[in-house]
């Protein structure tokens, strides 16, 4: 491969002059400017971008750390911040961490080892702490599903406890007193604060919500199949769900109806996300939506203006779920 | 920030030496890398990746181009390649092309400019030309979901005239005889070969395939809906349809079932993919199994084993499409 240096022999200019063509420094005059080229061309010399990112201190790159990527739900979060990348005129690097502490830390060490001075950032295994290392290292990183006290301001969170009271609420007004709750089994904050909103619900409408009423699951379509069939083993009474998210809410609407019940007439569920699949699930699912397109390119916004360290008006960054009503809620 | 000088001054040694601690050189002395690295933590001197991609000429990286992650499709499709990567200590780099050539050449440079060794592209706008060259100069670059002659050997891809040659000739043995198809409107080889994959089975068993019965649409749900309605509108006479994809099939369902057709009781479709929604459509969608997630491993380690110049015996690359038998097809 063509060196910086073959390129300066072959178009007769010193190495200086060829690193200030590729630098596009101002002293490079048109002549140089074009020989230089020239000889790029027919050596085929490519600029090394390390290198070019040395002088520079920074690349052109926006690091974005998700769960992974192959889930729908942070397929619709890299596009949104891709998006506004392309409209910054920046490309985005994308790994993923699988909810895996040293796959997590890894990945935002590549990123930050890449130079990239924008980092949006879903860590779910880290602890506080290390991720406020992390953000003081880095001024442009952003936090984006999570709520972190000390770091406020870089953080883009959903109220999830709103979410899942809003969808209790709703199967009440419909008429139904006896709710179950299907929620996911890892141990993330979003779990336990879902859980949180639906206990609040019942307890605020004067209804009983026994730990028999709560089944747990992987959160994925398969999850909630177990988990519903665990509500049905164990005779729970309930003629209503509130599910973790759309998928779990799936694969309960299989269970109910290889079960005989017929989703909405003798059972009523509501997902959570909105994501791709709740409208083709059938019946159409009654869900709450995830604004999870507009908290991404917010977040992407964000981290570009503090990595240019422009000063940023304070803003709420908790995003507010709200209901999606399809037809798989009937009353009661 | 840090610098190796520094770092060099806090440790008491040469920046040389602190250059031999951070690449590892089997000439650093065991003291000289602890003081080293005793510094390098009390500064929170963080070794310049780039840096040390220049001396190494190599990162740990592989690069992933593909046309958009948000499609659960190559959301697969990167999580194979991830899987791989992991596997081989790798992390990956994954850049969207959205089918624009711009981008695509934009994200393949950027790629080749973090020194990714490894390159698995997704590429349907630029020409072969252009692909070839580019492979040329990574012998590490792997093609997927495309066929160039002479990059056969690097080329992972699909035979997509037998996939649909097989959906439509499952609808004859149906006793289907008036056959449509919803084509993508997309400019791309896949369109074309899937079209033609269609019109063999029918002329191969002695059936009509007008021009009035290709419909096209943009690739998603949205444009199945508007392919179905203009074929109802021109009251082509069909009681089956061979549908672009899974989505598209999805859509043009939901057409028939608001026209009062019942699926699969007087309509039968048939998708390609096997993707998420599949089994989430009601009904159940029998469709064309896309084994994308094996061709992508199968990229993956062709791409890492070309990197490493490893002799690599001479292998089928082009893979082949299989049916799903679920609930959208019913004998006419």
């Amino acid at each position: 491969m063509a060196t910086i240096k073959d390129v300066a022999r072959e178009a007769g200019v010193s190495v200086a002059t060829v690193s200030r063509v590729i630098n596009k420094s101002p002293k490079a005059s048109a002549a140089s400017v074009d020989c230089v080229k020239a000889a790029m061309s027919k050596l085929g010399y490519r600029p090394n971008a390390n290198a070019r990112a040395l002088v520079n201190q920074t690349t052109n790159t926006v690091g974005v750390l998700v769960s992974d990527v192959s889930d729908p739900f942070f397929g619709t979060a890299v596009k949104a911040i891709d998006n506004v990348a392309q409209d910054h005129g920046k490309h985005i690097l994308i790994c993923n961490g699988y909810h895996d502490p040293k796959l997590e830390r890894d990945s935002i060490e590549l990123l930050i080892n890449s130079r990239c001075e924008s980092l949006i950032i879903h860590s779910k295994s880290l602890t506080d702490k290390e991720l406020i290392d992390f953000a003081n290292e880095v001024p442009g990183m952003v936090i984006i599903n999570r709520h972190i006290p000390e770091l406020a301001d870089r953080c883009i969170s959903l109220d999830n406890r709103k979410g899942s009271y809003l969808a209790t609420e709703f199967l009440i007004r419909h008429g139904h007193t006896k709710i179950a709750c299907i929620a996911s089994s890892h141990a993330i904050e979003d779990v336990e604060e879902r859980i949180e909103g639906f206990l609040a619900a019942m307890k605020d409408n004067n209804l009983k919500a026994p730990k028999s009423h709560i089944e747990y699951g992987e959160p994925n379509s398969e999850g909630g199949e177990y988990a519903a069939t665990n509500l049905l083993a164990k005779s729970v009474p309930f003629t209503a769900v509130v599910a973790y998210n759309d998928y779990m809410a799936a694969g309960a609407i299989s269970i109910f109806e290889e079960n005989g019940m017929k989703v909405p007439k003798e059972m009523s569920i509501v997902g959570f996300d909105d994501g791709l699949i709740a409208r083709y699930i059938h019946p159409k699912l009654t869900t709450i939506r995830y604004p999870i397109q507009l908290m991404a390119e917010k977040a992407a916004r964000l981290s570009l203006s503090l990595a240019k360290k422009e000063n940023i008006e304070p803003e709420a960054n908790r995003f507010s779920p709200t209901i999606v009503r399809r037809e798989s809620v009937e009353k009661h």
